[in-house]
């Protein structure tokens, strides 16, 4: 398994007239998480690219528990709990805030992409094989 | 039931290095494609925060099929096919180009609260009314 | 001289706690109406990306008069008033909102850029005859 | 004089098509640094508006230089170098990438808003006591 803690600060820009952090801004808080999870396995979402792969995601979902505020500080902890299936990979997200209070769950499933041929492919074997290491 | 359609362009901002329109992007379309919905009530989600109820989202999910390209016209319908349930309120989405193309389907959430308790409530009465002529 | 008016809606995500459509959703407003400028010439910046041209910003300065809030709908003047100096085109910009308040006035200046060689060039004489019909 | 320096990490989401971080993204990333900078001061920006006192800006400018690429570490330097003048304050910034090479320079002009009335209104005591052991 993976588990990896990110640490992010709501930005004013990415409040709204609620004053909550708008409810589509978790997609980049996410995306951000993912990358961490991903320097766990020794590279970079770049190096995966510069490889060649693509990977976009196919489904996002989030549940909504409690807003975050302004300067809140909230902690993405992203987690692949399961093997690739053929071409998906899963990452599963709980955000807290400062206060350990839970903000929002929420799932991801990525596809690996060729780049060259803009066709899904199975997760490449580097990829694997660092992967497994944590299993 | 409501069903309203909305056209966007992808803006150049809104695209990420792969040249789609990143993923994070459709929640700010369907809040868009959502308010349109609501024009179609006879009253703008401006007019439903000034009555004291504010309607933040609870659940968001989105499959995607396609990516949509910088500059694409994009199509968003946004359907209402059932009454709300207590506080919680649904739309349904799709997305298309301009090739007539599915980019992506989802569903969103959200819940009815009242604005000076901060605490869930029946969707108003105003807006049932308003909403029970579609159904 | 090129004039554009592109008629642009303030979307919920785009305001901030203030209530305000945040200071940094302008460089986007100013984006959709440099494409809608460009589109008066005859092609859309997609077109010129295609031809192998990348138009960056190099400068873009903004002073802000008055807020655009929640669903207003600002229309944004964009204009080309001289034509490029060498390798740089200038783009001058007001908003305004539904009362034709003046909410800012801006400029950008872009640089045509040789995407193979990652170098500038002197604008190309294909957009520059499309400009001359308007000096 | 006051000077932060932040660190933030370009995001996918904030790349475009071009590969560059979108240059509108900076007006986040300043605001990031001019947080940090008042947090040198003692206290949060969050306070400040607490304390019924908000800062919009009225005026934005900065030239590029080279732009950010995704996954660069982009430190922010925000300088504040001069006593605010009246209901005006200053920010000046710099923006380098992991290389230490300078990707823009920039500034930003916030006005001391009253929130209650709405109304610009001279530098806060409390504001200015603490600015003052800076300079």
């Amino acid at each position: 398994m993976i588990k990896a803690k990110t640490k992010l600060r709501v930005r004013y820009g990415e409040t709204d007239q609620m004053g909550y952090a708008y409810y589509g801004v978790y997609a980049q808080y996410y995306e951000v998480g993912r990358v961490e999870a991903m320097r766990l396995l020794g590279f970079s979402y770049k190096d995966v690219e510069a490889r060649g792969v693509l990977m976009p995601v196919t489904d996002y979902a989030i549940s909504y528990k409690k807003p975050a505020y302004y300067d809140d500080e909230v902690t993405v902890v992203t987690t692949i709990s399961e093997m690739p299936k053929g071409a998906r990979i899963f990452f599963n997200y709980e955000c807290f805030n400062q206060n350990n209070e839970l903000l929002n769950t929420g799932k991801v499933t990525l596809v690996f992409l060729d780049k060259a041929k803009n066709k899904p492919v199975a997760a490449p074997d580097w990829f694997l094989q660092e992967l497994l290491k944590h299993f």
